[in-house]
């Protein structure tokens, strides 16, 4: 197979896992409203090109919260490559290295911190849960700055686990093989067992994660990093606005992929009020839904300075490993600057929201 | 089977039910575009969650006209419980009084007032149609009371019954052991035989139904009962004030779940006039179409007080009595649950307007 | 079979109709945008009902252009009604007149306009189009106003034939025996043969279709007849304050069931238009797409007198001669009774805009 | 068979073509999303029809760029007609006079300059790409005015070629059999042959367009030519201002049938902002998803001087040589005929945006 474009990934990915992984990857929460309202938004949307321009030399590199990305196309935190690939994390850091793209490590990767940084040869950040046993973020964090992370993103949208019912049907469980290593052991045991009706990942959760999070606890964070903190999940002006003032240095707006409020509007939709509640300057990240260039564009365009991807480089890592993920990424890039020179906007600071046609977006 | 959501009792009710029984319960009248809406106008609308707020304690309960609930889940008045399962509304009381919700007794109900009341721990209305004879509402309005019954809802939106194709295509008459046991036996003769083109339920109500009712007719009622009044079926800001005006408790919007006029607006699309048209503190209910949490969040946050819900409970209670209309009543509070969490409105007083996005529902 | 609705008609026609007569009867012009969107309209409207309100009374009578009706549904014009029950207009004219309701006969009847005036018992108006003939025009009108037509419909938007695909396949011509006995033989010579790739009816409209008919040409018609006149297929207010102008009695709003341009917008968009622009007293009527008592009320609320129906009558008469005819206008009639009981507005007079949710119709 | 609609003559192709050319011509970038939302747009717009109009002597000739024109529908600019059938450009040509329509040749035409302009009975376009090497398109230039082509048109969307990626999994490569006979054999050698994943045109674009044309180029261009430019691929009103500023004769509104960039807006959605932005004498054209008279008429209402149509015209061509190509251009004429007449506009001239329902463009 030569894919050509991510949803060929999807097609061979989904051939090739079981269907318990399928359905983990795949999934959202409830009726799955918000997970296909993703998709949906970034489809109802149209661009404006402009023409004689001269686009020979495109350009979609950027700076990101002082690091250099070849690409505004980076990958999402997600837990656990080792179900997609049994390099896990480590074959998604040199694939993104080999992009130029950044990688955002989850909190529950399969495979250490020091060895994902080993492997990366671009800009890395470690994406955290906010966890009961606040020791062990701590820890987490101690060890991701010294071994060159350069953000940290904390995850606002889940102070408990959406409702993702493939799992709870699948019974589907963490195996005993694939493992959250960075993690005490006993934090993470509940992931490894699924009750009736439930998934292991749920009834972890609910052990685990410390719903009391709020604005005010953000003070610890900061005392204990000298990293730039990311929010990931915010969906409001309000919230936005709360986040600047106390002081997060860029929010990711998402609704995780569909995975956590079924219901809650698509990132892109979200986009714009953010955008234009933050300072010019405060990056601004979109994830959820993004499969084509046109949908890097547009949320470019829309406001977000990168965007992050999700299940596609999971698709990419079950196909083929590294290389998978890679070509993932790479297809993503070639798109994207195919759409900056048709669109005859051959640099991302030419995106404006003129580049969208009014009324396509709401 | 471990269901999951409603829609697994829906399934699992279809396969079990005779089919003119689910034709019964699950039709609606003329073309059911007004059933289609229902459900459509939920799908449409989308959440806008706020993060880092502290959602330890989420909390459903409420209060309404003096009585303390668990959830602002119900159950609607709906006929012949027993249609559904031997023990009939005695199951569905039992089931309500397990999850904390309020029952509205139909009163067609298959098994005697004074039963359901012995059977329920909570909250108890009951459900009248303007029948020609005046004197058996008496006599039921004066059961109600002795029994314990705290409303009396009204329901408006029939003064004739619609033209539900199903039930006439069957010949759909209830069966004879199945009977409407709190209302005089010659009252109800008619609704125990079918006419051709015609169902038991149609030709009965045209034989006993009152079409006369007016506005000036609610003092009657009033007269002889201390228990709070609720209007179900206003569907306008007209309707919401007069009803106002005339001294009713509460109100419930509702097209009767599609049962009714064909054509008529989804609920959901009625209850911003009709919260808008009456004063803060009488409380606004809706039914038709709630399926999920985020259905019931929707409609608390575009103004109900609490929502009530018709067909899942009779699949639930199809497929497995008391505790399967327990466990939808149980799916939907935890839905919530999750949903007040993770739209970071952890309390039912957290939600508004502000919650849904705008342009999403009209 | 018992018809419950008027789909059913549709079905069982469908069956029992040689295939080249379904397509005549239910294809419309082109890509058949327009048959489409006439429904599609009627489907997004919705109602706002009201309650309360005495409905043990409904009335659906009217009177129009002098003449008394007992329902505001009445039949639109079409050619050969033979083509679908040997009794033909006949059958259908004692359909009307069992029901109360308008027939208005078309120029091309497969019967005398003498016998159908004879076997009608309610109100008879005489389409006609305006054929380069006319000097036969003027003896229709002549017979027309001797049998007791009340009033001449004349059809303005046939200049020429629409392009109906599907006689174009089937190479459609009225069969020999069935025959527009009201029209000069040599006249209507074209329609029985069909030249390749074209119908016949679109070769005799060609061929006899005066297309130089203006505004200005409406005197010669005044200067014919006593009768009130009315015109078939205005869709836009500047046409509509035209008519005013040029002393037209009624105009009826309509896109000839999409069967002439194709694309024109769906009539009951353009009633709301073309009820502004006449005065209050002039009456205003609208076929197109009218399938269900639902569909009436809105006609009739955003501004319609009454409503024509086209196809179903046909449906009717293939399906059962009179008896079906009628059935198909009972059912209508039913329909609407139940429509008017359930909006809370039992006479047809009380319908008005208010009745419709703003936003469902543009 | 008897076409009767050009999607007769799309069904009559599919079967006859090989696959591989069928998606060639077929198909759209990326996720076609363009290509469809082209046709979409056409099939939302409604037409509002005048009646009682003289329609007996419709009109739809024009004047365009100083050459008369028996109808506003012309043949776009496509590569390789002998891919469908062994004439070529010739046959087309011949169809186009035949029909008194404009033919716009293609600079990769597989017929030459000289005998396309032989075969000419109307009036010939030459559509130019902007070539590195300059010196082939001044050669062309000389040719085509020294031919008696009366026009060149300068496609301005294709800096690069848009993602295909029907062609890249067929590894599409033009057969050595046909050929771009104008241009230097050198010049072409690339899109004889495709890369793995790729196609021989994608390759040969890269490697010979030039993507640094701008607005200043132009000048190059009109010192070469008395001939009028046309701009083929304006889609805002802010180029349209632009190509006005630098002198530009005409804009063609297009999205290159949706071949283009993904994600761009349909064309008929930009056609009113550019018609708004240019001097109303300046020609306006419009290309892509035109299949109907409806769609012409809707395009000429709301600012097109003449739409030009693309693969119908390939589809014809493959199915009936020239008899096809002009059977498709005589079912348009046809129909557009018909439109004016039922539109009660008989002329182009009577075609301005009160002919389009309002809300049903954008
Ligand atoms: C399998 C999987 C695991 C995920 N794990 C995490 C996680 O551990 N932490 C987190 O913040 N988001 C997690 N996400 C959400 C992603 O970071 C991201 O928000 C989402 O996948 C983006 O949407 P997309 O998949 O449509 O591109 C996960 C998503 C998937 C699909
Ligand atoms: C089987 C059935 C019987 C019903 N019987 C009654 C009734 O006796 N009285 C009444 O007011 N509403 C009745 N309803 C309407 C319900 O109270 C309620 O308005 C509706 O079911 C809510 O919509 P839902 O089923 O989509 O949740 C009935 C509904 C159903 C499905
Ligand atoms: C079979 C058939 C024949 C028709 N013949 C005529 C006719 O002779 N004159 C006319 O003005 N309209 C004619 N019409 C149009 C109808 O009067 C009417 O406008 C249309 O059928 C209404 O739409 P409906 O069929 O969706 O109810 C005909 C329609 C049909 C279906
Ligand atoms: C097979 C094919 C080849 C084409 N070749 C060219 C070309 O060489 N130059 C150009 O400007 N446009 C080219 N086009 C685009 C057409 O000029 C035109 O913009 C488009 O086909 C119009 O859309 P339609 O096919 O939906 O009518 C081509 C289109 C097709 C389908």
């Amino acid at each position: 197979m030569e894919a050509l474009e991510l949803a060929d990934f999807e097609r061979a990915a989904r051939d090739r896992l079981p269907a318990e992984i399928w359905d983990f990857v795949q999934g959202g929460s409830g009726a799955e409203r918000t997970l296909a309202a993703n998709r949906a938004r970034f489809e109802e949307c149209r661009l404006r090109p402009r023409t004689l321009v001269d686009v020979s030399a495109t350009d979609q590199g950027l700076t990101l919260l002082g690091s250099r990305l070849e690409t505004p196309v980076g990958i999402a935190p997600m837990a656990y490559h080792q179900l997609f690939h049994p390099e896990g994390e480590v074959a998604t850091a040199r694939a993104a290295g080999r992009a130029g793209a950044l990688l955002v490590a989850g909190i529950f990767a399969s495979r250490t911190l020091e060895s994902i940084a080993e492997a990366a040869t671009g800009p890395l950040w470690l994406q955290l849960y906010w966890l009961r046993r606040r020791e062990v973020l701590a820890a987490l964090i101690e060890r991701a700055e010294a071994a060159g992370f350069r953000a940290l993103v904390l995850t606002v949208d889940a102070p408990r686990i959406g409702r993702r019912l493939r799992d709870a049907r699948n019974g589907f469980a963490i195996p005993a093989h694939v493992r959250a290593v960075n993690v005490d052991r006993a934090v993470m045991a509940a992931s490894h067992r699924a009750g009736r009706g439930s998934s292991g990942l749920a009834d972890h959760a609910k052990e685990q994660f410390d719903p009391t999070l709020t604005w005010a606890d953000l003070a610890w964070l900061r005392a204990r990093t000298r990293l730039p903190i990311v929010l990931k999940g915010i969906l409001t002006a309000e919230d936005a606005r709360l986040a600047v003032e106390h002081g997060v240095d860029a929010v990711l707006v998402s609704n995780h992929g569909g995975r956590q409020l079924d219901g809650a509007l698509p990132s892109l939709a979200a986009l714009p009020e953010v955008a234009a509640a933050v300072p010019p300057n405060l990056p601004v990240l979109l994830d959820g839904g993004v499969r084509t260039g046109t949908d890097v564009a547009l949320a470019v365009a829309l406001g977000a300075r990168a965007v992050l991807i999700g299940r596609p480089v999971l698709w990419g890592l079950a196909v083929d490993g590294e290389r998978g993920a890679a070509r993932v990424l790479d297809l993503l890039k070639a798109e994207l600057d195919d759409t900056l020179a048709l669109l005859g906007r051959p640099r991302l600071g030419d995106l404006d929201p003129t580049a969208v046609a009014p009324g396509t977006h709401r």
